[in-house]
């Protein structure tokens, strides 16, 4: 994928296309930081659905996973297009204007269609997605058996046909508005994890990756 | 709304029900504490898109802005079928069994069709809008002019049709997992405000409602 040209007619970021990004590495931090995303998708009926799920990446694949009975996963498997939209908000961005208020953030959107995960394929994945919400647990926690796999089902929507969109920095007012006397500029926005709280039962200190997490190392 | 009935059968909410709310109490603590919102709707040709953008409440409705010519606020204006939805993750669930893995978070998805507000109604909308950025700012920052007013649309959609799920609260393991010696538990995520960066040639100190947002105060 290219920096500059969106790969399909329906990425092309037309407002304020100076914000989108179409490269992979782009596309694929932006995954990286999100536990969920939202799926959207339309019915036989034609109403269209946004459902929130847990999302990882694997490659060049972003990956949901649910129960064999949910409807999500079942329209999905059976080749709903989809629309899986992920954003970031980083900041609040305060202009002298009212107008030139705006937010820093991060999004991508992508479209496509999920294929199903192979059986063979799922402990890996899901080691992989073990490893995005706290890496180092995949070793410690009781690995899913048979009938819990089996239960399972793992999809896989390629990244291919995607658009980030991106802001960052302070306001842009208008010339005449420069001298105002208003305060802008930016507050940011940081997600932030707080001191684990230990399930009823547990013996012993918070593990050391459980803290790596909080403390950010 | 009642608490336990969802208003519609595209509402209900089947997986794990007992973590549905369909009291306008509920929905409304959801969008009130949200920047951002996905807005899904399909085009005329059948794809589906799913856009986020910047929302906020009034009353018994959300409402959402942007430029005339945006091709989303075209053809949510012209009547498409919409759903909206919002997702806060609140804390990684880490249970003893790696099937037995969740997250804690509030959503919200709203289905509908949003309307267009009159021009009359803009500014009062827009004002709330400041308020739920910046509570005290609207006071401060020049008021949009007749121009910006015009190149804005605003659209607002009922938060009748609305359904939430949240998860709260500790893993669940299996029984027969609990004697397993895995620290489990839940890490909390927040969101938090940075220390505010003055934008170029800004003079004098943050606002006090600015370092509000910042000290939660």
């Amino acid at each position: 994928m290219s920096d500059c040209e969106p790969p399909s007619a329906r990425t092309r970021i037309r407002r304020i296309p100076t914000n989108a990004h179409y490269d992979a590495a782009t596309v694929h931090a932006i995954v990286d930081d999100a536990y969920v995303c939202q799926v959207a998708f339309a019915d036989d009926a034609g109403d269209v659905h946004c459902i929130p799920t847990a999302c990882w990446r694997d490659g060049e694949h972003l990956v949901i996973h649910g129960s064999n009975g949910s409807r999500l996963i079942k329209r999905l498997a059976g080749g709903a297009q989809a629309c899986v939209t992920i954003t970031h908000v980083d900041g609040l961005v305060l202009a002298r204007s009212a107008f030139s208020h705006s937010m820093n953030y991060r999004s991508v959107v992508v479209y496509g269609q999920f294929e199903r995960v192979a059986d063979a394929d799922k402990p890996a994945l899901l080691d992989r997605f073990m490893d995005h919400i706290a890496p180092g647990r995949r070793h410690e926690a009781r690995a899913a058996d048979a009938n819990e796999l089996a239960a399972t089902t793992l999809l896989k929507l390629p990244l291919r046909e995607a658009a980030a969109k991106i802001r960052r920095g302070g306001p842009t007012d208008d010339e005449a508005d420069l001298a105002l006397p208003v305060w802008a500029g930016v507050v940011p926005i940081a997600r932030v994890f707080g001191e684990p709280v230990a399930d009823a039962g547990v013996a012993g200190d918070v593990t050391a990756y459980v803290r790596g997490l909080v403390t950010g190392s």
